[in-house]
């Protein structure tokens, strides 16, 4: 048992520790992703379903609620909700994207369209309204529809943001908890409120989501400029070439000189990169000592996840998702 | 009064009526639309907002309260709720269809962008979930919710059913109930559980505007056939040479020999159209009474809306809503 602690990644101890609630997971969402009158539907959802994933954030809800004693059944409807609302976010980011691939496989919208992408995503979110209905807790409404509306939001600012070098560590820090953070929170925050914790628990299970989804935002960032292509699957640069204002690049722009930020309008801004570009914006990112810095942020926030842990009660899966939180990192060091 | 009755149409006298309720509605959207951080976000909603409408769906719903002795104040959130869920599905419909003009101005995924258009979208979805929480009522959650789900289901039947000239009537009404019925009749059934009516008016209240809304859409494929252009704004044909299967031409397929399929085959499923083609398509509508056909559905859901009423109070608005159905009808007499 030692040695498999010790080679085995914690969201692999997590769905080992949860896999029964997590096939139930996988049955109610197969079950509800179908439509008995547009085909359609069930084509798109089939393929998004087979692509699999790590179902990292229904698995959240579920190690919540499980880790506060609860025993079910609605963490399973709660669950499904977050990964419902997952999956439409991911069709309509495809199609705003205009992505290609998705965990190497072709996406949605080019296999049939833009329109089915639009669509079936619309079907998806209204079918986790009615899943996050089923447990008839309005607390529970109030945070996931919340939630919702922090995505859709952060999804838009980082439309208009995109490409603008006066892009702020503050709006950096809102995109990044629209794209990621805010469901991550709202996964652990529900597990937690359908177990009936007292608020200040619940308020520690939503600070852990925050904070870990954060991490692994800026995680994503930094393996980006200085990842280890072999082991990440990332090339180095693929950010700096869709001229993506990440934060070791937002950190520095913000110290740049006249010269540098001539070089960054024009790489960034106007999109006009030449041979050498890329390494000369890793140069000026190890000048600036950004990557550090960067780095530095990312352990920050994963500290204050491990903290918020400490809040809630002792248990197997506790440990599990403070591994989990020292493992986000990890993939950096 | 008598004479004014007479000229003035049934949504403009309730307007009137509920003249300071409608006023609360607008106050609440507009203030609910708009993002602290996503400026992009409050141009599109006030170009919409901007664009008006005769917002005769959250009017249902304060209708609905009303005539059931409702005095608020949830009313006015199921109103806004309804209307933003109608003007969600508005943006990402102009994506779906490509459309460059809605209500005579621009589209916003014309004066923006298609990914602007899917993610305010997204963004108004989830506001409309907001609000829809605050009453903290589950039966409403339930109606509504569920209406989100018929409405998209509705949207990917429509754009697999395009041009396919198999679609059946059966088809053609599960579109119709997506595109217009389902938030219609979800629309006057909950201002009828805000106001704790009995399951019986309650029901009745969904009927209605189930009813009211397969009729109105029936009779917008009417006047695509057979309407004025000098009343209706709307040109003779449009939907054929968009190729659209309405009701009357569904029937007129369903009628047809195989020379009368072959035509239909090219015009609508091929879509190659030549001088004269409409003039034909006209012809066979008239040959085999596919419009009176067609006129008489249209009044059998008009009546059977207004029987709906039959069982709510004895009411003004009462006499209103039950004047409006035969409005929507008296468009094509």
């Amino acid at each position: 048992m030692g040695l498999d602690h010790a080679v085995t990644k914690p969201h692999e101890r997590l769905a080992a520790v949860l896999s029964e609630e997590m096939a139930a997971v996988d049955r109610l969402i197969r079950e509800r992703m179908t439509s008995e009158y547009a085909p359609r539907i069930d084509e798109v959802a089939a393929h998004l379903v087979g692509a699999g994933g790590k179902r990292l954030r229904p698995m959240l809800t579920i190690a919540a609620a499980r880790m506060c004693g609860y025993d079910g059944p609605y963490h399973i409807y709660l669950a499904s909700t977050v990964e419902f609302i997952h999956t439409a976010t991911l069709l309509h980011d495809d199609v705003v994207d205009e992505s290609g691939q998705r965990r190497g496989r072709p996406t949605a919208n080019l296999l049939w369209d833009n329109k089915s992408s639009v669509l079936v995503g619309d079907y998806l979110f209204a079918r986790s309204f009615q899943l996050m209905v089923a447990p008839g807790n309005l607390q529970v409404l109030d945070i996931l529809s919340n939630a919702a509306a922090v995505i859709a939001e952060g999804e838009v600012l980082q439309l208009t943001a995109a490409r603008d070098l006066s892009t702020t560590e503050e709006i950096y820090l809102k995109v990044v908890r629209g794209k990621t953070a805010a469901l991550f929170a709202a996964a652990t925050e529900v597990g937690g409120v359908i177990a009936g914790m007292p608020e200040e628990q619940v308020k520690a299970l939503y600070t852990y989501g925050d904070a870990l989804g954060v991490g692994f935002q800026i995680v994503d960032d930094l393996l980006d400029v200085a990842g280890d292509a072999a082991s990440t699957g990332k090339n180095i640069g693929d950010d700096f070439r869709e001229r993506k204002l990440t934060l070791p690049i937002i950190k520095t722009i913000a110290a740049a000189d006249a010269e540098e930020r001539a070089f960054w309008a024009r790489t960034i801004e106007k999109g006009d990169q030449r041979e050498g570009d890329l390494e000369h914006a890793l140069g000026l990112m190890a000048k600036h000592g950004a990557i550090e810095a960067t780095r530095q942020e990312a352990l920050a926030w994963t500290a204050r996840a491990k903290e918020a842990l400490s809040l809630l009660p002792e248990h197997e899966i506790r440990d599990m998702l403070s591994d989990l939180a020292d493992y986000v990192v990890a993939r950096i060091s």
